[in-house]
């Protein structure tokens, strides 16, 4: 039967890419206020979607943010349910103008799909939506039963989902949880994330005179609120890049050498990753590798910062304000609330005296590791087996999916998550975009994985 | 007949205020090459109204940038010879939503005109024009002989302005060279400005990966340019706000007790000052006054800085280049060309790995000093005190009018700095303006000033 399913996905791919096309012509930008209609219009796509691909049932359901898009199929009631989580929303777009390709008219180029979203994380959602119409048009006895909750807040930290979780455990209860929002770690190489980051961010403003000022007539007898700002961002770390924020390491375990063999043996090629990023030399926290660095060890990063005159040439202007935007990845057993607490307290204690300085704190997400030895991990990896002919990868990410940890606490049943994009594929920056072939072969793998696990 | 010239302009007031709007309305922003079409056209009203106000010679002068526009009118060969210098160029006018009315629709409310450029330095050229014109019109044997030489430069450090000056040395040659481009100390009190500081600035700019990368992804392996911008900038100053750059504070005589003692007697009510600017505290370089910071002391300000993610809320993004601008203030005896060799030594110095770093200099200018007991400036005093009716400071400016230094050097004539301005009319920021009670007393105290001078 799997084979019969394949089949029907090869025969519709022209279709399912000009579907995919309308999805990621949406601008569902969920943090900026002015995109809120075209987010709702994300979510109406997947719902109408649901219904399209024969669920029985497909509904928007309202959070106090964006909504969520909830929908079911259950086929057999002795069957595994599978709960499907993805998200509709996109990141910004800015700067625009380095965009090869309007970000919201996907182009495909060289068999990649350009567009924001196209990765992250609508191209993988589709692929799991057309990876069930797929099994409904085929199979009159699906293997599994399927649910799926699409959110429309993933990229801003998922705030009203585990609040809608909570109140809706009995609706989303399933067997598993399948997320594909995460990478290969290379080209042909099967992954699985057993672990993610955690996330806490703060804005700090720092405000100076009512107005600007002539740094003529008032250079050197006001502080600059520019200085304050640098003062503070820079004191967040020392010359070896060790966070100096009080107790920020404090509650993650030693690394275990075990760990650290494991992870030296994901094979980075740092020379041709320098070249590829067009950086003189990767640096960052000492003592630890780059893959540690960016997936088992904590970050500080300035995520944006602005403040005076940034046209052309010079304004000799003293400016009254200066903003700094920082989010921390976190690793276990870092809260994302102490660590926020822990944060405002230090910019606080740096602040100099001759300006105002506020701390706002963005939404959290908590970090997340789980054993890798689950049959519904090896399951998966069995799957991606089947179709890429080579050995999974066991890895954690370094990005942040705050709902997993949620999820895993509410519902209690194992995570997996099994992502189809690519690591140089732009997620987040201009020009971001998704290869086809793993669009093919990932919905082979999902087809596999999905009669995998009706096998009782 | 000073008496009947200042009849003149009061019959006339009405129309003056009218062409002084006219000027004020010309967005002559040479910062900006978007506004080159204006910047010219302010030359142009300026020429068009010195053949108005009956010179016998004006006309729009090219250089390499904006042109300069250079008039005479001589009356009497052996009278002595006025050169005024102005500039009708004015500075960028962002952030436009915090200003209360257009910045180029000129806009007179509570007896203070309000536009770019009304007091820094369209306002304070236009009453020179029309002193001028009121000599002129009324006086057949005008005391002095006039020049004017206005340039569209000022606000970019008058980059072309030595060059033209040399050239046209002899062309410029006066007895005196009167600048109205500063602020009396406080209402009703006459100023001398007998020193300026100078300028040199640096744009700072950090380039990282070849495009945004996802915080997640990378964040902790590659080096944030923000980070490496901040470590820079935050190094340019000690806790005491000392500049740190080597040399930087080499060439600047220790400050003599009596010059201490002279600023120490400029009453600033600082209390005053940090109400009206709102902020906690001023603050500054330590061991020195508010005052000797402001005027007798270097400074080292951050203009703008920018990289990032700038919109609401979060964006996990690691920014691929990061942006500082900074223009140091000089006193006698620093020279810009070396400041700004050694901040350009400094920045590399300090630069961390895993970035690219690039330095641009920015023009510059010379500071200046000059002895006050010439009679040239004592009769300038003579003047204000006619019309203030109330003792004349000296003091040495903040700003920089890089020009005057120039001058100084080229003409080896006294160059008089008698400014009508109030200092917090909020040059270089929004709501500019000028009090017209400085516009009226100011006109009448440069009549005072041409009838001293002619008297030989």
């Amino acid at each position: 039967m799997q084979k019969q399913v394949i089949q029907f996905l090869k025969d519709n791919r022209e279709r399912h890419l000009e579907e995919l096309q309308d999805f990621l012509k949406i601008p569902s930008i969920s943090s900026l206020s002015e995109h809120k209609e075209d987010t709702l219009r994300g979510a109406q796509w997947v719902e109408q979607e649901l219904h399209n691909i024969g669920f029985q049932e497909a509904k928007i359901m309202e959070t106090d943010g964006h909504p969520v898009v909830y929908g079911e199929y259950i086929a057999d009631g002795n069957a595994p349910t599978v709960l499907v989580y993805g998200h509709y929303d996109v990141q910004p777009v800015d700067p625009v103008h380095l965009w090869d390709s309007e970000p919201f008219e996907p182009t495909i180029r060289d068999e990649k799909i350009y567009a924001r979203g196209a990765t992250d994380d609508k191209g993988q959602v589709f692929m799991h939506l057309k990876v069930m119409e797929a099994v409904i048009n085929q199979d009159d006895t699906p293997p599994v039963n399927f649910k799926v909750l699409i959110e429309g807040e993933e990229e801003i930290g998922s705030p009203n989902l585990p609040k809608f979780a909570d109140e809706h455990a009995n609706q989303l209860n399933a067997d598993l949880v399948i997320v594909s929002d995460s990478a290969l770690v290379e080209k042909g190489k099967p992954t699985i994330t057993y672990g993610l980051r955690g996330l806490a961010g703060i804005q700090i403003d720092v405000e100076g005179a009512n107005s600007d000022l002539h740094s003529g007539e008032y250079g050197g007898g006001v502080v600059n609120p520019i200085h304050a700002l640098v003062k503070i961002v820079d004191s967040f770390r020392d010359d070896n890049n060790f966070i100096q924020v009080e107790d920020f390491y404090r509650d993650i375990p030693e690394l275990s050498q075990d760990e650290r063999d494991a992870l030296a043996r994901v094979s980075v090629n740092e020379d041709q990753l320098k070249d590829d990023l067009g950086v003189p030399a990767l640096d960052g926290e000492a003592g630890y590798s780059y893959v540690e660095r960016t997936s088992v060890r904590p970050t500080l990063e300035v995520n944006g910062i602005y403040g005076g005159f940034q046209g052309e040439g010079i304004k000799t202007v003293l400016p009254n304000q200066a903003t700094a935007k920082i989010t921390c990845r976190l690793v276990p057993d870092q809260d994302p609330e102490h660590i926020v607490q822990q944060l405002t307290k230090h910019v606080h204690s740096k602040a100099p005296v001759g300006v105002n300085v506020s701390v706002t704190p963005f939404d959290k997400g908590k970090p997340y590791v789980t054993p890798f030895d689950h049959p519904v991990i090896q399951k998966a990896a069995q799957a991606y087996e089947t179709v890429y002919q080579n050995d999974t990868a066991y890895v954690r990410g370094g990005g942040s999916i705050p709902i997993v940890a949620e999820l895993d606490r509410i519902l209690n049943v194992p995570v997996v998550l099994m992502g189809f994009g690519l690591p140089d594929e732009n997620l987040h920056a201009p020009n971001e975009h998704f290869h086809l072939e793993n669009f093919d072969q990932g919905m082979e793998t999902l087809v596999h994985y999905m009669y995998l696990l009706g096998e009782q």
